[in-house]
């Protein structure tokens, strides 16, 4: 009975010493140094290397490290035991932050503000369009959607909301699935906190920004992508953006990761990347989370944040 | 009976259209065409010329343009009528959005990642603090500052706030005049909503700076002022953030408006300058408002936001 850690593009070091310091009595293991594979009952993952989990006879579940499971469901030799993913209360706040700035910041106009600073000019741009002018659209209503939403809306923004089935929030107005256009006709800025599976692939793509609204207060509607890379088609957000079908985008999440140093995103000037940090989670909470799954279901208890594999989320 | 618009340094034009439309019956006039100066009952004021008001024998009321009433009381000849000045709801949730946006600006190291993204380098900037972890200090807990405590809690901030009278509010650590030095001793981001008065002219100074806390997340502690320009001393600020005795600054008012080109402020890295746009109001909405105030006070009522002159504000 042992627990596996199958990370790679991460460092595993300090994962294994976390995981070990916080349940001194458990077997903890990190791949590649497996030992005997018949031993391995749970694996906590990052990008595992496809075709290993298929190795362990006696695997009794998976859990993700991040909120996504794309990263674990791309192996096509999965083995069929229950998934899970990481929830927590400090990840998810921290998105929201991520959120609500980036809103502000194109509401407020402050990238403009920041290039008249640089010119040490004092003027005002006009229109200052107060938040509850601005349509805002979340795309995603789970964990993270429904707390930006509620803290979107706090900040005085005319917010709605779309998931795959229809939501009831509170002086919301909230599409389905197949309202998918109403929803978009009604947004300025857009704000994407989809998973990735293969209904969202290349979801935001030029068909649906041109379906945006486009006399808003901003002049032009705004993207905000922080779900997955590919969720996004960037050469239709680049030439979106140019054509003014887009007017800006805030990037959080690309198709290739790190972002290569000669993509044009990096330096068009409607164009914010940050480097997937909007919602950087707290490592030993992260830690204690996954040590709770097991022993959740080591006493036959199921995961706390399942992963219904049918829907990829 | 004639309400006569007082207004230096903007254009009066548009204020007395506007004024004139929401009131087509009123007499209302602008500034220096004054006509009989016995006929004029009620004046709103921006930056009145010194002396003016006090030439007028029949003066009932005088309603302040703007949120705060410096500007107002600056004329030692003004007449000993009831003085308010301008609340409204839209003015409030603008200001909120600038503090609530440029604690997270501070937090998240925005500025820091788009000077990254300008060099094209995806890199983390550590340590990357969650809201919880920065104690915010707000200053002034009039209507401008409940606004902004309220939506800072709710982002997650550990907001404290000070003012003169001890207040309580559901939550929040509240700090009185007195207790000055304990509430800078637990602020890592001081947000400054004050009104200029006497008692608290040139206040954010290097004496005051010090006394912030040195041991937060942020490294050195942030100030940001929208109060009025004469609450803070720009000397002060640019010698302590060159010395790390405070580590950044956000600014929307200033000693002299518009900031001077040859300010150092403009130029230094650690400063963001905005030109006093923090809470823009809905012109409308403060002429509804001045008319609102005129009648109520014709019928005998008091008016809605007065002004303690002994107080200042
Ligand atoms: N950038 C980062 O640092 C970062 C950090 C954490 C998470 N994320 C991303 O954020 C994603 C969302 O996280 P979460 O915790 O909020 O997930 P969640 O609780 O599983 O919620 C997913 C939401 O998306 C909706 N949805 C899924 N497929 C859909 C479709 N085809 N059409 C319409 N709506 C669809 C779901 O609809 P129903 O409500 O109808 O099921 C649900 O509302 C994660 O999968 C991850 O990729 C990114
Ligand atoms: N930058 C902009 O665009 C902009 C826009 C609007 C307003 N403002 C400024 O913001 C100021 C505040 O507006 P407001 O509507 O919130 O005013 P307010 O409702 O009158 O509140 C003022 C607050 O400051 C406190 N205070 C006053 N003198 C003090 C002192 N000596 N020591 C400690 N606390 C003191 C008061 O304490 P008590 O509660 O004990 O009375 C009160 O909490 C205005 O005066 C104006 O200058 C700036």
């Amino acid at each position: 009975m042992a627990l596996l850690l199958c990370i790679t593009q991460w460092d595993v070091a300090p994962w294994l010493d976390r995981l070990r310091r916080l349940a001194p009595g458990r077997d903890i293991r990190a791949w590649p140094e497996v030992g005997n594979p018949a031993d391995i009952t749970y694996v906590a993952v990052w990008k595992q290397p496809p075709g290993l989990l298929a190795t362990f006879p006696n695997l009794k579940g998976i859990i993700s490290l991040g909120a996504g499971v794309d990263h674990v469901l791309s192996d096509p030799t999965l083995p069929d035991v229950p998934l899970c993913r990481v929830v927590d209360g400090n990840l998810t706040t921290r998105m929201s932050e991520w959120v609500v700035m980036h809103a502000l910041i194109h509401l407020r106009h402050q990238r403009d503000y920041d290039l008249l600073q640089r010119q040490k000019l004092w003027r005002e741009i006009m229109p200052s369009p107060a938040a509850q002018e601005l349509r805002v659209g979340v795309m995603g209503l789970g964990v993270l959607g429904l707390d930006a939403i509620h803290k979107l809306k706090i900040m005085g923004f005319d917010v709605a909301g779309w998931s795959r089935t229809l939501k009831q929030i509170d002086g919301i107005r909230t599409y389905a699935d197949n309202d998918l256009d109403a929803f978009l006709a009604r947004t300025d800025l857009l704000v994407c906190l989809l998973p990735l599976t293969p209904e969202t692939k290349g979801l935001l793509n030029r068909s649906l920004f041109e379906k945006l609204a486009h006399d808003g207060v901003l002049g032009a509607p705004v993207l905000m992508n922080a779900g997955r890379g590919g969720l996004q088609v960037e050469k239709d957000i680049l030439t979106c953006l140019d054509e003014g079908v887009l007017g800006a985008a805030t990037l959080d999440v690309f198709e290739t990761e790190p972002l290569p140093a000669d993509s044009p995103l990096w330096s068009h000037p409607a164009v914010t990347v940050t480097p997937h940090n909007s919602a950087v989670s707290d490592e030993d909470a992260v830690g204690r989370f996954v040590l709770r799954q097991v022993e959740r279901h080591e006493r036959g208890l199921p995961f706390e944040a399942p992963v219904d594999r049918n829907r990829h989320y």
